[in-house]
């Protein structure tokens, strides 16, 4: 374990520059994250498989194009750890649930192809909470390990925050990537939706596939290597925006979203929060809140139920998918997946039209606070990470073990992309501040969290 | 074989009225079905499984249902056949692709679920052109067996033509539903993008499930009776309409659409279809032409690259998935299909944007017609059913064995539904006409088909 205060972030594309100079190799990194992994695999298990072989051979021919003044792109050697709710052609994808134990299809997702096409190196599959729902996986935050990294990318955000890996890939539904990242102290995207192709994934109409990493640089380049050799999402443009880190950019004005979550945050993060808008009035920057105009006071509205929204649409697209496995396998799925399905199976048509409208509304909501602000701003979880060890026998299952996604809900229903920047610590632990755009807005978010990174200071409450 | 003149259509609707009085049985109707499918099958060659074990079962509790009164729903009992793309748990689904030989997933797609639900029996599963592109099954055409039934849901549409199932299941991503329904003489709804749920099937942006019978009744009823059950694709609102066949709508004023077909179609169609029209005028619709509006002319305009536009759309989007297959069974695909892969691994996504954003404009130049007219008519296929006997050996691969979509990919990119009616026979062969609207009128078109069904006279050329 290492105390956030002590976090020294492992990163690649500083340590990209010393390939070509025969300083450092692809393979010599690989070794570093390997050797890592043995020392903090152990407590935080964040991985479902490790191809230490195959990650070898890709990192050894990545380490010759490198020698030869010929990488396939920026991130050809960077080590990776998937989510194991995508397909990769050599690793098992059982998406943490019993049902799909041994599901090997062989066959890789798109964005997991376009990974070994820019050279990257998979090195390891990452523990998803069951199917990419509540049900926690075995991994703990590294930075406390009685404390649940978040889910449902728990294996990718501890990965990352445990320095195993530069970088990871989660997906979001409602929460999955923003929330652990932020626990864990990563950087993340949660692109618009449709902005990185999700191919094969089983997934819902808001999920989405994104970067964790150590740094805002190996976050986008991860993105739009991926996008340039796989595109978006069918029926979508995909990502796009410069071929490395945009610049950074100043914030003139910014709306503080309060959200559903502000009156369940932890006091210390909202502490640390008014002490990080304080440095951005001193830095000039406008803050705008509800009060301050009827268009953000009408989004606030329109978000005021995104959690009961989120669950309503999600649930519902996923229940034929689940309701199939369950049939084949009763014990398939965890008590607390099969209480979500039993929801969903109560569910019309009607009650998801509902949902979406809800959803389409609060997207107009959105949309017409475009031109008041460069972005909204707001916490990217409830506060630190809370302590899980398991369900209790014979009590009632805990609701949400992984963590409060109150926060992310509406970026998910908003199509929005989100950045979150590691900028607060509460209690020695890790919590996130996010960036949230309009749709297509991915690249500046990115270059308005690289001004944050790198005019604020952390703040430690 | 059967003469087209002679057609005498099978239909469920009027059949079902004798279930509850003693004079029929689903089961005595399912036994009729199976006594066709002995005659007919053996040169059709529809089907690619028959369940007829577990058909005789649902049949009988569907029976028992209808004796006692509490039949599920007014398809309970209908026989229906499933394009083999869509996962049904108790047949194969193979997809018509030598790579998924043997893939039995042994789950239902949740259409599928939902014809079980409203008591529907799930008879068989219908030959598919390969992954539903270009490469034919062995199905050929019930009204001549040297011809074409049309794909990729060739069985689906022939298995209705030769009366062995009074409907069936087909999707369309290009024209793979209305192209081969017009060749079989079927009836058939292309549903509005998203209409009709298509839970797990691996699906591009504009793929649609679709169901072909011998009567506007059948058709409707089973979309309607599906989406009650399990609504549209995900983050769609789904088909919305009436629980029984809309009543009859009189057009007052149609557009007529030449689409980039018109110049490539059969004389003999031309001839028919200008007869059509003939009557419709006598009938007082003003008929309005490229010629009389300039938003038709737009729309001719925007539509006169269609079959480019969906290939581009297509082919990037199936690409990683038909990849996959390949990567893992170097003969599991056909050299048609592989044709059409490595034009889609030569293109870029820029490529794909450019395709997205010609189908978009169009879609806009669509919906400024909406007030002009209650709905656009054209030919449904080129022509009768194009004689096709296989690929010659040392020959080029003919590029369209199942016939063209040139008159289909406008509606697939449009989004738009679009009934076809059997209206015209030429040479001896059924011609479909087509009625497309607005996204969401479904039921509206179903309304204006059911006018153009029993107050226009079939044209015989």
């Amino acid at each position: 374990m290492t105390a956030y205060a002590d976090f020294k972030p492992l990163t690649f594309h500083d340590a990209a520059r010393s390939f070509s100079d025969g300083n450092d190799s692809p393979r010599a990194y690989l070794e570093r994250c390997l050797e890592t992994i043995s020392q903090r695999e152990p407590v935080v298990k964040a991985f479902t498989a490790i191809n230490e072989t195959g990650a070898r051979a890709a990192a050894d021919a990545s380490s010759a194009r490198w020698k030869a003044g010929k990488p396939l792109s920026s991130i050809d050697g960077l080590p990776i750890a998937i989510k194991d709710l995508l397909e990769t052609k050599d690793m098992p994808t059982e998406m943490g649930c019993a049902a799909m134990k041994g599901n090997f299809p062989k066959r890789d997702n798109a964005a997991v192809w376009a990974l070994r096409q820019a050279g990257a190196v998979i090195l390891a599959k990452t523990v998803t909470a069951e199917l990419g729902g509540a049900q926690p996986g075995a991994t703990t935050n590294p930075f406390d390990p009685r404390r649940t990294p978040g889910g449902s990318s728990s294996g990718s955000a501890a990965a990352v925050g445990a320095n195993m890996v530069p970088a990871a890939i989660g997906t979001q539904v409602g929460g999955s990537i923003i929330r652990p990242a932020a626990y864990c102290g990563n950087f993340a995207l949660k692109p618009t939706q449709g902005g990185i192709n999700r191919g094969e994934r089983l997934a819902t109409s808001q999920s989405t596939h994104g970067p964790h990493a150590n740094s805002l640089d190996d976050m986008w380049q991860v993105a739009i290597e991926i996008v340039k050799r796989c595109g978006g999402d069918r029926g979508a443009i995909g990502l796009m925006g410069p071929d490395k880190l945009p610049a950074a950019i100043r914030p003139d004005r910014l709306i503080v979203l309060e959200t559903e979550g502000w009156p369940e945050a932890d006091e210390g993060a909202k502490t640390a929060f008014a002490q990080l808008l304080r440095q951005l009035e001193a830095a000039g920057v406008t803050l705008i809140r509800r009060k301050d105009h009827p268009y953000v006071e009408a989004l606030e509205k329109a978000l005021g139920n995104a959690r009961a929204t989120c669950n309503t649409v999600t649930s519902w697209e996923n229940r034929w998918y689940q309701r199939g496995i369950l049939d084949n396998a009763p014990d398939g799925i965890s008590a607390r997946g099969q209480a979500t399905l039993k929801r969903a199976e109560a569910m019309t048509p009607d009650d998801y039209r509902a949902g979406l409208l809800a959803r389409q509304q609060a997207q107009l909501a959105h949309a017409a606070v475009a031109s008041l602000a460069d972005a909204a701003i707001t916490l990217s979880c409830p506060g630190p990470a809370p302590v899980w060890e398991g369900d209790v026998p014979g009590q009632p299952l805990a609701p949400r073990p992984t963590g409060d996604f109150v926060f992310n809900a509406p970026s998910s229903m908003l199509f929005a992309p989100v950045v979150t920047v590691p900028l607060l610590s509460v209690g020695g632990m890790p919590v996130g501040v996010q960036l949230m755009g309009q749709q297509h807005e991915d690249a500046r978010m990115t270059g308005l969290a690289r001004w944050f990174a790198e005019n604020l200071k952390r703040v430690v409450a």
